[in-house]
């Protein structure tokens, strides 16, 4: 099945199912108001989120309405634990070899867990909003899961059991201290057995595509660069401590196995630039630049809907 | 006045009033079940709680019963943002030095930020579960506070006026790759009102004592060597992106301004004493060890209540 999360002035939002062809809603409330709350309990409550989506899909859901992305929250407007462990070793270290730098071995050895704050996160239509246009603003496309509850030390191939929903964020970087709005998140969650053959040992055949300005900017076979599947990640964050219920577990930005494929960011782009000519092309963002980030399934279909953002200047 | 978290099977427990020495609690359960319900709406429901807690403290509550620390959750049992920004350089730079490391200026120039996950973190008396007991085993004893919301690039003296509650915590560290169970959190959460002349500019006049297996290791001023008081690490922490309410933003581990007063962890005590005799006599924690964390007003009152923790296996 398919959610989103539906902007109503509150600060967790309203739960509503999405028909999977994402032009229709109908509001949870009868099952649930907030996310949180089905993934606290889920076995109880998402089979019935399934019927309904069930009765959307099939026209039979009795106060369906047009499905608005823009009116989105993040699916998970607030997340108590929120991490990327970066598992896209191949671009990774051609940036650094770009940069001079020879890669450490641990960064295909092991993955790593880079945790932020889960409040905040941003919808897939809000502005990302930075205090300067400092050098090193750029996106950083990838996919996540949301995890049920998941014991430390649970092995990898159990842990693949505890993914609950899919979604696909763009995770904000900038320069030397990292200083970033939060990440946003497409409009639309979506549960493993959904993706049907998109899901396959935890990795998802999707391809992630990157807009700058309308120009694409990269569309990156998501799977082919991941080096450790979703069962890892989570193994990796829950090694040793419990996950909660509703924890997020990003893949780091996506980056292809082969340069010749497209960088996943600026940044990577920016290295192999100047690795190949000495000097680095492709501009920072700047304000003004709008970013839209997609994942398309094999037939075509844009998956969690689009997250587009325009970069812009905080008010002070 | 004095809140905490009570176990009653559920993730988020049940919030409680508990009097000023630490005697009786009562719930709070007409005015709201959990904490973060509180944050969220603070204006409204926290003037009702302070009702109740005058009461309780005058013997008029109705439902009163004696507090037991052992059946707290944290305060706040699960976060949207917790983050350390470490504010006691003088101590990070003796142990640096004891390293033969020179100190990077910017430890003392301008606080860092450093995120961890915000779900499972730990009552006072819940056991602190490591999978091996390997050399760096250490408690991170701290206060940290507990934001309402503030917004990106709030200056200092307003992010001071964010500040909801004070805490004291244990963040567990581990060696190399951090590996660590959660923070824990001592039973009580005070408002700044309630500390009264111990609040003085957004440091807090309190004594932090550790001690392992019953003995004293450590009785650290938190203020003396504190070197940015709580309104800067608030707006350090919401400098480039907004705090949701709830927000939890610690010290770090708590250090003395002269090594003569203590060490405020094994790393440190450790670090000084290879310094000066070549060797650390000091052994990391190990399986069976007691922690023991407690803040103490000038009157000699236990703030916060204890944090007590056995450091134990985790069960395969």
């Amino acid at each position: 099945m398919k959610l989103a999360t539906l902007k109503d002035g509150s600060r967790d939002g309203q739960l509503a199912v999405v028909s999977r062809d994402l032009t229709q809603a109908h509001f949870a409330a009868g099952i649930a108001g907030r996310l949180q709350q089905v993934l606290d309990d889920w076995n109880f409550l998402s089979p019935q989120l399934e019927d309904l989506y069930t009765a959307l899909n099939q026209g039979k859901a009795r106060h369906a309405f047009a499905f608005d992305p823009r009116q989105c929250l993040a699916p998970l407007p607030r997340a108590f634990h929120w991490a990327e462990v970066p598992a896209y070793p191949d671009a990774a270290e051609r940036v650094l070899r770009a940069l001079g730098i020879e890669p450490p071995a641990a960064l295909r050895e092991a993955p790593a867990v880079v945790a932020a704050a889960g409040d905040g996160l941003l919808g897939a239509h809000d502005e990302a909003l930075f205090e300067q246009a400092l050098p090193g603003l750029d996106f950083g496309p990838q996919l996540a899961v949301v995890s049920g509850d998941v014991d430390a030390g649970t092995p990898a191939d159990r842990a693949l059991d505890g993914v609950r929903l899919v979604l696909l964020a763009n995770a904000w970087r900038s320069g030397a201290d990292g200083a970033a709005p939060p990440a946003a998140f497409a409009p639309v969650a979506v549960t493993p057995e959904e993706l049907g053959a998109a899901w396959r040992g935890g990795r998802l055949q999707l391809e992630i595509e990157t807009r700058l300005d309308g120009r694409r900017f990269a569309r990156l076979d998501a799977a082919a660069g991941l080096r450790w599947h979703f069962g890892r990640l989570i193994a990796r964050a829950a090694a040793t401590r419990a996950l909660g219920a509703g924890a997020i577990v990003g893949t780091g930005t996506v980056g292809a196995r082969d340069a010749a494929d497209g960088a996943g960011c600026i940044a990577e782009r920016r290295a192999l630039e100047a690795a190949a000519s000495g000097e680095a092309a492709t501009p920072w963002l700047a304000f003004g630049n709008t970013v839209r980030i997609e994942a398309f399934a094999a037939d075509g279909a844009s998956v969690f809907g689009a997250i587009e953002q325009r970069v812009s200047e905080r008010d002070e």
